[in-house]
């Protein structure tokens, strides 16, 4: 069988760890015998650089070609005097997510044994570790709800930005959330603002149909704004949070933050034909950029999630994982998880990409 | 001078809190020699017992009445099964907000010296102490904003919601933020989704025209996303922070839980002309309730609050104010803000109310 991937590495560090990630996959290929193709394609302000726009056709068409996208991180200071809607990040996200129809976002936030010091939490919050999948609906809401605009003139001059959920979406992002929390922990805590938003009533009303068909998971309800407090005190007693797309895009950044280490965490986008995006969660780090210090890790597990979700290939995702779990606990970490006194055993992103490369 | 205040004590510890702020008060009336008038209503579940809805007609003429309003707390597990109108929070809060045009929400969180270990956040980043006061629009965006609703039918059907800011509307609130960094550490963070929302790119625009008639106040703008993580990482780099109606009700509360102590926080909701309503930041921990071990500092902190905004007397509130500050330093605690080893030096609620009285 072969594989097409698209790559594209994007702005900041995107370009030096995707160069690691390519090393890592290399030898998942020969190792597993696999044949995969890579076509690179400019996104974000290189895109605009190179072709005016964050998202060209030419890499939307190469996209559509493949079997998955394998994104880096786009946006940088450059580019942030531009208009919003012509800026890298949501000129390449948010259209990739609506062309694709991405709905399905996941984003694991695990606190790494030996990592607890790296939390900005308390050490005895800390100390008892976390591991939360966060599921968010990613092709609805307010993000894409119409009408979204302006209108009136002078001080009554007005914007305004539609929520809007179907039953159709809530329950097929709630099916994954079920899903998801039979292979872990068989819980799932539903976020919403029930006590405000017609969408979030709605919301709830499907959860509890969905949660029929999932009698072994136990679900709960809680109000974002609780939610975001509880995260603080108790990260250890929620497993998998269900979030419809804006509330998903605030809990999925608390928890990655909470585990203190951004560069560990990758994430995936998917439809419901198992066409993906995956990327890390950090972003393009222009401040690091260039100066071969920036953690490859994130990008290189991204890799993992493609070839386990989109190629279908669950052998060579788990030795990409048990290679990094390997490398970080010979104490291969990049100079941001160490503590200032040890920075000077701190790999760089090509030692790290390496390491991990033979590790395969 | 004479004054009148509304006295709603709600739910749960409502009415225990609530008595202890009464005592204070009377203590303020006597030293400063006031004629303050109280007048009790029902409020919330208690409301929903005794006349069948929320805000009952006689509750709200009540409060028309009054130079202000003193808010105890509402809800409770035996309202819980209503639908989410009828729900004593939702039911009374956001009429009241609604009918008195209540748009300014002002909601401090200051970690206190000596609590730094209530703090949910790592030691060397709780004990750099932060200080942060969050403005928060309270009658617009998406809580109130037109149309609401559901359409549809089967699989079909869909929720919406509006979120809707005009010019007008976003200046008041941020006027109000920057006038109040002038009185602080002179910086304002206005909190938004401009990547994502129309409403935030509006609201950065009139942020940034309101920024000009206050050149010695700094501004920032930041994502709410964002925000949510940087306050994790360094609190103490915020000072006020301004928001939306719902990024407000989010970052209010992870500020509030970022101090660990909330039982020591009061807040403000304004109109424009003084009048306004005055609560604590916790909720009427039914838990709790009737067992004489409540925290009774935030609500007597709103009455304090009240003294100053409403009724414009400086020195009573600061009286308060001082007491509550030699109290906490006296080593005068309730339980929820002890080690678990120093329990037995826990004092009640009325113990709390009585010592403080006595310091005005
Ligand atoms: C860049 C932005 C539009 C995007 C979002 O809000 O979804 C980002 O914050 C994310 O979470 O992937
Ligand atoms: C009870 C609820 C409607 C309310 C809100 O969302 O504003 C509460 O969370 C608050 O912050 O005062």
């Amino acid at each position: 069988m072969s594989y097409q991937i698209a790559v594209l590495a994007g702005d900041g560090i995107g370009s030096e760890v995707m160069a690691e990630a390519r090393k890592v996959l290399s030898a998942v290929e020969e190792r597993f015998e696999l044949a995969i193709e890579y076509s690179e394609y400019d996104i974000g302000g290189a895109a605009i650089d190179n072709h005016g726009c964050p998202l060209p056709e030419v890499t939307l068409k190469g996209c559509e070609a493949a079997d998955a996208i394998l994104f880096g991180s786009v946006g940088g200071p450059k580019w942030e005097h531009l208009p919003p809607n012509d800026q890298p990040e949501r000129g390449a996200l948010l259209p990739l997510r609506g062309h694709f129809e991405l709905f399905c976002n996941m984003r694991p936030a695990k606190l790494h044994a030996g990592l607890e010091h790296m939390s900005p939490l308390r050490s005895d919050i800390s100390g008892k570790g976390f591991d939360v999948l966060c599921v968010r609906e990613l092709t609805g809401g307010i993000y894409f709800g119409k009408p979204k605009g302006r209108q009136g003139e002078g001080e009554e001059e007005e914007a305004f930005d539609t929520m809007r959920y179907s039953r159709k979406e809530i329950r097929r992002i709630a099916k994954i959330a079920f899903e998801a929390a039979q292979g872990r922990r068989k819980k799932v805590t539903s976020v919403d603002k029930a006590n405000v938003l017609a969408c979030s009533v709605l919301w709830r009303e499907v959860v509890e149909e969905v949660a029929k068909d999932y009698p072994d998971v136990e679900l709960e309800h809680i109000y974002i704004d609780n939610a975001t407090m509880q995260l603080l005190r108790r990260p250890d007693e929620f497993d998998v949070m269900l979030c419809s797309n804006l509330f998903g895009d605030i809990i999925s950044d608390e928890i990655a933050m909470l585990t203190g280490s951004m560069g560990l965490l990758s994430s995936v986008s998917m439809n419901s034909k198992g066409f993906g995006l995956y990327e890390p969660a950090g972003g393009s780090a222009p401040d690091i950029a260039g100066q071969g210090i920036a953690n490859p890790v994130a990008q290189i597990l991204s890799a993992a999630l493609l070839l386990r979700h989109s190629l279908k290939l669950e052998s060579a995702a788990v030795a990409i994982e048990a290679a990094v779990g390997k490398a970080l606990s010979d104490g291969y970490l990049t100079g941001e998880l160490l503590p200032a006194s040890q920075r000077a055993n701190a790999k760089s992103t090509s030692e790290m990409g390496d390491y991990i490369t033979k590790l395969v």
